[in-house]
């Protein structure tokens, strides 16, 4: 039994490693246009440089006025304006609105001054050529959108460490801000490790070879935390090769990520490699999780360093919950993403050992219900036959058949 | 009130929308590598060339047997095996399994002709030299994973429609599938129209001007859906000029998205610009949504077209509702995406009118409250200021303050 206590040394909870494996380094800042801001994190608050909408606008097709004008108009007695002019878009109105007057104006248009409030078209309707008749009174600012209501001059539009929604981006080409300092997207360099493993596009494998499944889709998820992939590199599990490999690559890397070898050997050679980098911790080896426990996480002069599991399966499971999260907290966030689950019932027991968390990917059928997906974790299939995975927390001992459950959707 | 009954010819409900706007347009197929593939659409299923995986494995670290030599072994009474070599990764093992005999064997590593099962190392220890002890016993086929357990030759492994999430990139890289077949990205072709409206970079604004907001931000959502945008292009509002663009960007165009006036003059416009088209049919010129009802759906050749709003918060609420679908569609999507949710306890009372769906922004409180965040549809903070949003469904007559909701997150 003498191979279980080299093992796993230090084994933390997942939780634990979420809130507490914080390895310092940040990438830099480098400057976007607005086309390319979507989903990029701001490195400093973005403030509104002036106010907007920088002018009175009509929110509705109608007739500026002056509102105290048309107090009391009504359907039996009507009010009747003279229509002094109109307002075009883009354009302050040539005339004013004095008492008694209306001006033509289209929805988005600048209120003319005078005015204070809009009629809608729809409670007028034209006397004689200049004159329209209004039925229904408004009241000082209505059909307005004010001067600086959307936002006032210096208001904060966009926080640091926030990634950019569409909407974020609408505000800022609505307030002019064309350029702006983000956090450059971290750079994932993706080492696969073993003697067996081939490139994806190797010729006809020889027996006992496998194909290097994970730098594709680790990569895909690198980009999805909005991270830079590198190109796939396969590094043999000669002593000193994966030592070297990592010395070549940390100061090109914001991140670095070992699909590691799953034997016992192998993993000590990681760890051993790891272990020998400049000014390098090992946070935990081993991890409270199923799938996943032989997970590394380490940094090397605050530089994280994740070793993933050896099994694919394993890997991606691992990959989703640390490493994305790794990831997006090296390129500036200071948020949580938010995270929408699916409501479900689930169709069968999921015995788990209390302290750990364990992560079951689900068939969701027809009725809402969460079918857990069962196998090795050496198993691909599992994954790509799953719509979503449920996780049973690290203090329950398991999940019971009929109880709702949350369903984090996979895609 | 003669304005009124241009204005909507054919409302329709937002399902109807989604259900029933279904333009025939696909985009044309495209080959991309691995690397590229996640979140592509295959335009046909991929199958397996060879069976997953392609030999019996090892799923442990430990020894290949024959099971039957392990039965009965406990600790109190182990069995000896004889040592007769050891199974290097990537390569088939150089001798076989005989009667009382045990290959050490490492995770991944490929199973010695003559064993049938693997005992992990915590269950042996090493008795002399070239003789270890078992102490229990091993069923036939455990810690195997068996030639094609994963996937056996043929399976679909990805199907056409779906778009490819990490965990099938991983399955195409283990199988060697490295090029595949995918619909190509919808290009998508935004106009934004209007008098008023210059580009988010112009110099300082003339008074009734307004800057481009929604280009870029439509652009944005327009890549979520897997779409490519159009550069920003501002058409004005001269009688003739949106036709003439429309025609000049059809050819070129998987659909197009008019950011429209929003004057009931403009609306007419879009809309007679539309039904101009060769084989054009508007689908609807209005939709039982607030915010959003003047959106305006129509297709010329089967290619759509969508007339969004034109208040920017509408828009975006719109797009995100129906144009993205949209994409998705024309982009070769057969299923609708997985979109989780929030549980949230709504903060306040929604009144809303019964066949017509409302959006409602809210905000997210530490203690599980939807708060929401109400301002006209010109306003782009109600939008910046949210984390998500609600949907009060069209057979509702509003929602209360108390009441469970989900919260659809944005980011």
């Amino acid at each position: 039994m003498a191979a279980i206590g080299r093992e796993f040394f230090t084994v933390k909870t997942v939780s634990e490693a979420l809130k507490g494996f914080c390895p310092t380094h940040l990438t830099g800042v480098e400057t976007v246009g607005l086309n390319d801001a979507c989903r990029r994190v701001p490195a400093a608050d973005v403030h509104a440089p002036e106010a907007l909408p920088g002018f009175d606008r009509s929110s509705v097709d109608g007739y500026a006025v002056r509102a105290a004008d048309t107090f009391g108009a009504s359907e039996s007695i009507p009010g009747y304006l003279r229509v002094v002019g109109s307002v075009q878009m883009g354009a302050a109105a040539s005339v004013q609105a004095g008492a008694g007057m209306a001006v033509a104006i289209p929805t988005g248009g600048m209120l003319p001054s005078g005015a204070d409030a809009v009629v809608m078209i729809e409670h007028t309707s034209e006397a004689t050529a200049d004159t329209i008749e209004v039925i229904r009174p408004v009241a000082p600012g209505e059909n307005v959108v004010r001067f600086d209501e959307d936002v006032a001059a210096g208001t904060r539009i966009a926080p640091r460490g926030r990634p950019l929604r569409a909407q974020d981006v609408a505000m800022l080409a609505a307030a002019g801000v064309v350029d702006l300092e983000v956090h450059a997207r971290p750079r994932v360099t993706i080492l696969a490790t073993g003697d067996e493993v081939v490139p994806p596009g190797a010729p006809p494998l020889n027996p006992g070879q496998v194909r290097d499944a994970l730098s594709a889709s680790v990569g895909a998820l690198v980009r999805e935390a909005g991270g830079e992939p590198s190109p796939p590199r396969i590094v043999p599990d000669e002593a000193g090769a994966l030592r070297d490999a990592l010395t070549g690559v940390l100061g090109a890397s914001d991140v670095v990520v070992i699909c590691a070898g799953s034997s016992v050997g192998m993993r000590d050679q990681t760890a051993g490699a790891v272990a020998a980098l400049p000014n390098s911790e090992t946070w935990c080896h081993g991890l409270a999780i199923k799938p996943g426990k032989p997970t590394l996480l380490a940094h090397s002069d605050g530089i994280p360093i994740i070793g993933l599991p050896g099994n694919p399966r394993s890997a991606l499971v691992i990959f989703r919950l640390i490493g994305m999260s790794l990831i997006r907290r090296v390129g500036g966030w200071t948020v949580e993403p938010l995270i929408g689950t699916l409501r479900a019932t689930l169709g069968r027991d999921l015995p788990s050992a209390a302290g750990r968390l364990d992560v079951v990917q689900v068939r969701l059928s027809e009725g809402g219900l969460a079918e857990p997906i069962f196998g090795s974790s050496a198993l691909l299939s599992v994954l790509t036959a799953a719509d979503g995975y449920v996780i049973v927390p690290e203090d329950a001992n398991g999940l019971s058949a009929g109880e709702p459950v949350e369903v984090f959707p996979y895609g």
